[in-house]
């Protein structure tokens, strides 16, 4: 593969845009539900600010713009009879979020469309053989009602009609937040793309873990999105007076369950490539004084193979019937999510290492590739079309949290290499 | 000591009495804020509305009656001159609670008063050198406000302003709690007794714990009421993406509270008279996919010694550093209460004994002794007058939970044991 640049832009052009991407990270970190922290979760007000601010700069770079019936924020530019790569991430985020996740790739779609329209860059307006659309996912992260991938199923045309009964913590039926927010629940099925439409899905987004930052390494190819499952789980004991009760007699279900998130770590970490995590862990009834009867915690189980995976969850149960049979405890489990691990298409993990190739010095082993333990609306995507990823380095893999970064430097890399990979794909020079 | 019967009242009317206590307990169980379960806090409109039962019952019996200034239910027989023996429990609950900690124990009161006025009984309407008062204590539990013992800190004069601006969880004061029950804030030292008003404080309660019922004896004599302690812990770790973050860079809040949970119970159980649990316990943000970056849980320690308590809070904390520095996590804690053990007055230890002695079939060995690890509000009272507790029989020791029970036998021994005490503490037979 060469790795010559197919794109003319300037280093002070995409300095600039590296520069916009950051400003507008910091302006739509101000769109919160909550004025101390970022929240912006599914259907809330804020998700309808923030696509209103993704369309008008849209609409500045000359892109058609409409709001799917899943409020997902699409522009679209190029032959409106061709088919379309599309670019993008998502603009909803976890309570007490970072920055960047989903965001930075969403702005970096809107520069490299930018970028491509450039006077004097080898510019898709008159070469490329495929539209352009940049879509803002409306929810990825799944923070209120629970499920994730919401917006991007939709697109996939994968949406369950047994979703819209999904509460958020208030109460609100997915059905209603749908009604509240102005979309149709009966027109769910207009957002479905279909394959022919579409001829790929590429996604630039932080790599939410440390391998590139460990490594020195700015960016890398994504060969996989991990499988993952995610099980809500009940420790059933006997709540007793905290006094009165002597030990030989206790059925304390906070015990088992915090031997069972210590197996959980014990289990898992000795596998080379499955995380395990509790979130979520609580004891009831919740008093002082008295001994917890229950315990209701969440288990989040990702790998790289669907198989590995299966077999650590089969490993778990074994353990957790050891540690409750002699806790004199009851325990069950329900699966609440399910996800195969998601393969990037060899096509667009080949554009991706030449863009990478193209925007970093001449090395002679071939780019990172690193396969992405969080989940990503690509795993939805992938039934309808190729997809394709780009990481950046994400500053000691802090995600989730405030504190999450990506460098301004890094960011302007994966903007041409983005770029690259769009004008690869589209003379497919490869 | 003799074993004689002081008490001429046939078993009939102390199985009579003992229905009545049953019957009643039932009726109170139903004086709840939640139709499912049985729960009457602090000043609520339950509390209001069983204050006016036993007032009626009280009446009932001849009592002069009151409600003082921090809504404890009064009723007096006997020479207003005279100092009083008191005798009660408390009517307040935990949520979903049982139906007698407690409020068998004023019920049993009430029927003490009973048969002590029955024609042809040896009375102390005529002989007794003190008058009788029930005290229905308004809160014991400190379920609503979260500090135990409101009620009967009043009646010992110990009330401290500071806890005027406890909060409920709906945010409401414990100053308008007062107003809005129709209680003065300001008068709050009149429900203070002095000790010369007072001759002693006995009180007949379950055991809330499985010694009674496993040894096969249905009283016992209360030597001490535990010492405890009471703390609020927080655990900080980082809060990352669950996906993301490998083993080696994550600091969960969790792993690290969860081998806390299980080093209090390695600790205390290591120890004979000593318990500890953790019975609030959360992790958050509570996110299926974030590392929990913070655990908040309590601990409740109960020995009864307060060395041996203390000592093992110092070997908690040491255990503690260990494992929070190893996980390179950050503890904190904050003392919330701290009771010293209450020791029963030797006289009364003795009238109870003798009352037991009384009631039950003649044995060569002196009746059970034994302390009492959960808190009574004797332990509150022991500041400003002497204490004697008498226990009856749990079945299984089962506390705080709707299966919580007494059999109407062991009441009518309960009865009869509560009254010989009064009769040997007036007589000074002992």
């Amino acid at each position: 593969m060469s790795s010559a640049s197919l794109l003319r832009a300037a280093p002070d052009v995409i300095a600039a845009a590296a520069r916009r991407v950051m400003a507008r990270c910091e302006e739509l970190a101000r769109v919160s539900a909550d004025a101390a922290s970022i929240e912006r979760v599914y259907l809330s007000p804020e998700h309808a600010r923030v696509n209103r601010l993704a369309a008008e700069w849209m609409r500045e770079l000359g892109m058609r713009t409409w709001q799917d019936a899943a409020g997902n924020q699409v522009g679209r530019i190029g032959d409106p009879a061709a088919p379309a790569l599309m670019l993008g991430s998502h603009l909803d985020t976890v309570l007490d979020a970072g920055r960047y996740d989903g965001i930075a790739g969403v702005l970096m779609a809107l520069e490299v469309v930018r970028l491509l329209r450039e006077p004097g860059v080898d510019g898709w307006t008159v070469r490329l053989p495929f539209a352009i659309e940049v879509v803002a996912f409306s929810d990825e992260e799944g923070t209120r009602f629970g499920k994730a991938l919401l917006g991007s199923s939709a697109v996939a045309g994968t949406w369950n009609d047994a979703w819209w009964d999904l509460t958020d913590a208030d109460g609100v039926s997915l059905r209603r937040a749908f009604l509240e927010f102005g979309l149709d629940p009966a027109r769910i099925g207009e957002a479905a793309r279909r394959p022919d439409e579409l001829v790929g899905y590429l996604e630039a987004h932080i790599e939410q873990g440390p391998e590139l930052d460990r490594a020195g390494e700015p960016l890398a190819v994504v060969s996989s999105i991990a499988s993952a499952r995610r099980f809500q789980l009940v420790v059933e004991g006997e709540a007793r007076h905290a006094g009165g009760t002597p030990y030989d007699m206790r059925r304390d279900a906070l015990l088992g369950a915090s031997e069972a998130a210590l197996a959980v770590e014990r289990i898992c970490s000795a596998e080379h490539h499955i995380v395990g995590t509790v979130g979520r862990f609580e004891a009831f009834p919740g008093a002082v004084n008295v001994i917890p009867g229950e315990v209701q915690f969440s288990l989040d189980l990702r790998g790289e193979f669907d198989g590995e995976r299966d077999r650590v969850w089969d490993a778990l149960a074994h353990e957790l019937d050891e540690i409750m049979g002699r806790r004199a405890l009851r325990w069950r489990s329900r699966e609440v999510h399910s996800a195969p691990a998601v393969f990037c298409a060899p096509l667009l993990r080949e554009v991706v290492a030449g863009g990478i190739r193209a925007t970093l010095p001449p090395r002679s082993d071939a780019p990172p590739v690193i396969f992405s333990r969080a989940g990503h609306d690509g795993m939805a995507l992938g039934v309808v079309t190729d997809v394709g990823m780009l990481f950046l380095r994400n500053p000691d893999g802090v995600s989730h949290h405030p504190d999450e970064s990506v460098s301004a430097g890094d960011v302007a890399h994966g903007i041409r290499a983005l770029a690259e990979a769009v004008l690869l794909r589209g003379t497919e020079r490869i």
